[in-house]
């Protein structure tokens, strides 16, 4: 496979880690964002230092802030916009956008009140089938990866060869192994919902409960966040691989992750305006908290995880209170909670698997 | 349910952490030991300075030498003793076992050269059905769980009302939540196997890799240890539960992991009797990886990590040299792998469940 000219929207610090995975791969990258200011840092001292200040990235990456620049020539496009601002960001790339070019996404959430999956958003701005946009998800720091720390991604796709177009483009021998699963919508609602239960386990840790506890958490959510995937047409067994309990797990337990970070500072009592100030970037994990609780509702699934943090997130109901109730409940057989999310889907047969 | 008395075999650290949690709920505990100082220090100075050197016992608890005294009027008996040594101190208990006596065990691993899993080393020795044995286990930390932080663990019988009056000797309102679980040969084998993984992530994070890679080999890992357990008849679904995913968690990345300790040590480019003898306890994935090596060969199952911590544990493979296979290790669909461990398995219908 020869080099290809992608663009990379936005300079996040997520999309900014996956431009420098494709520089050093070869790959002539734009990366554009809205913000002047940020271009010239990028494309003058090679630093992107509100979201990743510690890296410095290779030439190969070109900052722009004109999207037809970006997107014009552009054989594969990777949207990293925020689940928010996705929709804009679409249809302002739809303009320029190449028929043929390779649509690819990294973003983990929904969008706000639609509900919506980022693929759906991107197939309806940019008038494709859901079919031949690939997800890209699993456990996956950007901090990490942009200094080359070995790193395992997914990129889902219906259409193999889509999914493995992409794997040509990120794959690397040094630090980034990448697998493909035909399962995009399980791999999409994985890394979408798991940023719920990463606030939460910032919270228990933040009231000073114990790895057993959390370790508790993250297994109860696990099975949440399968039942909801399973509801919205992923396959159960996605859930088990790295967009599902590798990328949980990751967020979990690492200091990278920020929904981990506004967990734990909820957990201090501050209110939430506070928190999302101060950690002065999107945490998605507080919006897909109200996405999910919806979705909870609409698809009819128990979500007592989610249910506990949209309260203390929206409702005002402290933490002790949240977490106390969670610890507190009450179900004596554990494989019918798992088996809820796996069994019935599983013996239907799953799209695309 | 009335207040029972209950034996414990051996006084490590987690049976001692499980004694507690039995005096707590009122039982009367008797917690056997082979050493007279260690039984004088825990009924004398309410200490258990070897195994955990931070925690006040009960009034409940009494330390005994004497397998008589602790087991004849025992109306539940808990084996906790290392792998390599249950078949003997079952033997002993034997002698005087009432036969009504409930049995429960909470040991991680498999009897060295004869690979059997300690239910069957306590039926063969009990004379008792494995249908009746009871397995308990999950994310739990001794050191935890020895200051009542909140905890969560599984008990597995094949006979319901076995589980559940093992269940109702264990659970408490406060800090100790406990399932049930039909599939003992799932919490069994997962509780055995995830300690070899929690070596794994020892290494790697010995090495200095990222939180990217140990949790892609923790998803790894999960995927293996399923594989085995399901050719030993486990049901795949045991091990995204608390006994799988949950252990697995609490082990890969906890400070008080000794597997991950031994793993870190050995990163360090320390010998194998080095690293065991500053342990100065058990560290069963030691033995475990060369139990699940000589298992997946009976088996026929493929087992990468731990045939990479087989090669550094016992041929002298450089730790760097294992990571690295691991790292490297080319498969392109992520599906293929979880599906080996579960559907065939698991829509052939599973023993117990």
């Amino acid at each position: 496979m020869g080099y290809k000219q992608v663009a990379v929207l936005v300079a996040g610090s997520w999309g900014t880690a996956l431009a420098r995975v494709l520089a050093d791969n070869g790959h002539t990258v734009k990366l554009w964002t809205r913000s002047a200011n940020q271009a010239e840092e990028i494309n003058g001292q090679r630093r992107n230092t509100k979201f990743l200040p510690e890296a410095e990235l290779p030439e190969g990456i070109i900052a722009t802030t004109d999207m037809k620049d970006a997107v014009s020539s552009a054989e594969a496009v990777l949207f990293v916009a925020p689940s928010s601002a996705m929709r804009d960001v679409a249809r302002q790339a739809a303009l320029y956008l190449h028929k043929d070019a390779l649509i690819i996404h990294a973003t983990k959430g929904f969008e706000p009140d639609s509900l919506k999956r980022m693929s759906t958003v991107l197939a309806e701005e940019l008038g494709r089938s859901e079919h031949q946009i690939v997800v890209l998800s699993g456990p996956s720091h950007a901090e990490e990866v942009v200094i080359r720390q070995p790193t395992t991604v997914v990129v889902a796709s219906q259409e193999t060869a889509c999914a493995e177009a992409a794997q040509d483009l990120f794959m690397n021998e040094e630090y980034f192994r990448v697998y493909t699963n035909p399962d995009f919508i399980g791999v999409e609602t994985a890394g979408a919902i798991k940023n719920i239960i990463a606030l939460g386990a910032g919270l228990t840790d933040g009231l000073g409960f114990g790895d057993n506890a959390k370790a508790a958490l993250i297994t109860r959510g696990l099975a949440e966040i399968a039942r909801l995937g399973a509801a919205m047409g992923a396959n159960p067994l996605t859930f088990a691989g790295l967009a599902g309990v590798g990328d949980l797990i990751a967020t979990c337990t690492s200091k990278h992750s920020r929904n981990w970070r506004a967990g734990s500072m909820l957990a201090q009592g501050l209110p939430l305006e506070v928190v999302l100030q101060r950690m002065g970037m999107v945490v998605e994990g507080v919006r897909t908290t109200k996405s999910a609780h919806m979705l909870a509702s609409r698809y009819g699934v128990e979500m007592p995880i989610t249910n506990q943090l949209y309260a203390v997130l929206f409702d005002g109901r402290s933490p002790e209170l949240a977490v106390g109730a969670l610890m507190g409940r009450v179900k004596k057989n554990e494989i019918e909670e798992v088996a809820d999310a796996s069994r019935d889907k599983w013996l239907r047969g799953q799209p695309g698997v």
